[in-house]
C-alpha cells in the first residue's frame, strides 16, 4: 500500500500536471490524498515548494520510463521517438488535452523564481535528453552531434506539446514524428 | 495616451506571461494598470477569461511583429529564424528567465477548459506559422512542406524556450539555430 508521503507525491503530480503550480493549492493535495491534516509540514518541511519539485521529479520520471522502453523496443532511435509522441499523442486526446508534459507548465511558471523547481525540471529534461543521447552513440552517432540532436529531439517534442495542448489538436505532435525522422537518422 | 482598456491589456499581458494564469489576480491587474475599480467588467463583461484571452492575443502579436521584421530583413528564412532565436534568447537572460513566451504558460494552464484561450492561443501560433510559411514559399518550398516546416519552426522554438526558461539557461534557445537551419534551409 501506498504511504501517505507516496499518496502526497501522487496526486500533487497529477494535479501539477491537470492545473499548473499557482492553482494547486496545499488543501486539495491534503484532501485528495487522503492524507491526515498537519501530515504535509510533516513530510514537507519545505512546504509547497518542496513537495511540487518532488512530485515534478516523480511524474517526470515515469515520462523517462516511457522512454526508456519505447528506446529499448523499437529498432531505432527515429522508430523510438515515433512511438513516443504517438503514445503521448493518444494519451493527451484520451484525457481531453489535460495530460500534456508533466513538467512544462510548473515550470514555465515557477522556475525563474524557484531553484528547486528549476533544478527538478532540468534534471527531468536531462534524463531524456541523456538516454536519446546514449541510444544515438549506440548507433554510432558521433557524442556532440548525439547531444545536440537528442537536445534539439527533447525540444521539438515539448514545443509540439505545447502546440498541441494549446490548440486540443494533436496535428503538431503527429508532424513532430517526420522532422524527428530527419533530425535522427 | 493609451487608454484604460489598453492599459488594462498591457498590464495582463506583462503578469500573464511573468506570473501565468492563475498567479495573476484581477485586483492586481486593477492596481497596476491604473485604472478606476469597476472598470474591469465594463471593459470586459466575460472577466478573467476573456481579458486573459484578449491580453493573449495583443502579446502574441508582438511577437508576430518581431517575427514579421526578422523575416522581412534576412536574406533567407533559416537566417531570420537565427536572428529571432538570438533576439529571444537576450530577452529571456536580460529579464532573468522571466519573459519567456508570452502565450505557452497560459495556454498549458488553461486551454484545456477554456474555448477563450484555446482560440487566442492558437490564432496566436498559427499566426507565426503563416508568416514562416510564406516567406518558404517565397523561396521556392512547396506549399505543403512549407506548411510543416514552418509548424516544425515554431514547435522547435516553444520548446527550447521551455527547456531554456526552466534550466535558466539558454544553450537549448541558441542550440536551436543549427536545428532550424538544416529545417529550413
Amino acid at each position: 500500500m501506498a504511504t501517505t508521503r507516496e499518496r502526497m507525491l501522487e496526486t500533487t503530480g497529477r494535479l501539477l500536471q491537470h492545473q499548473g503550480y499557482a492553482a494547486t493549492g496545499l488543501n486539495q493535495v491534503v484532501t485528495e490524498s487522503r492524507a491526515p491534516k498537519g501530515s504535509l509540514y510533516f513530510h514537507f518541511p519545505g512546504g509547497k515548494e518542496q513537495l511540487a519539485a518532488e512530485a515534478l521529479e516523480r511524474s517526470g520520471q515515469s515520462w523517462t520510463g516511457s522512454l526508456d522502453e519505447v528506446l529499448a523496443s523499437a529498432r531505432t532511435t527515429a522508430g523510438a521517438m515515433r512511438r513516443w509522441v504517438r503514445l503521448l499523442a493518444t494519451q493527451l486526446e484520451a484525457t481531453d488535452f489535460a495530460a500534456g508534459c508533466p513538467v512544462a507548465t510548473v515550470a514555465l511558471e515557477a522556475a525563474p523564481h524557484s531553484d528547486a523547481i528549476s533544478t527538478a525540471a532540468t534534471q527531468v529534461y536531462a534524463s531524456w535528453v541523456a538516454l536519446i543521447r546514449a541510444r544515438l552513440e549506440d548507433e554510432g552517432v558521433a557524442s556532440s552531434r548525439a547531444r545536440t540532436a537528442a537536445v534539439a529531439a527533447v525540444a521539438a517534442i515539448e514545443g509540439a506539446l505545447v502546440l498541441s495542448k494549446s490548440s486540443r489538436d494533436t496535428t503538431a505532435l503527429r508532424q513532430a514524428e517526420t522532422y524527428l525522422r530527419d533530425l535522427l537518422s
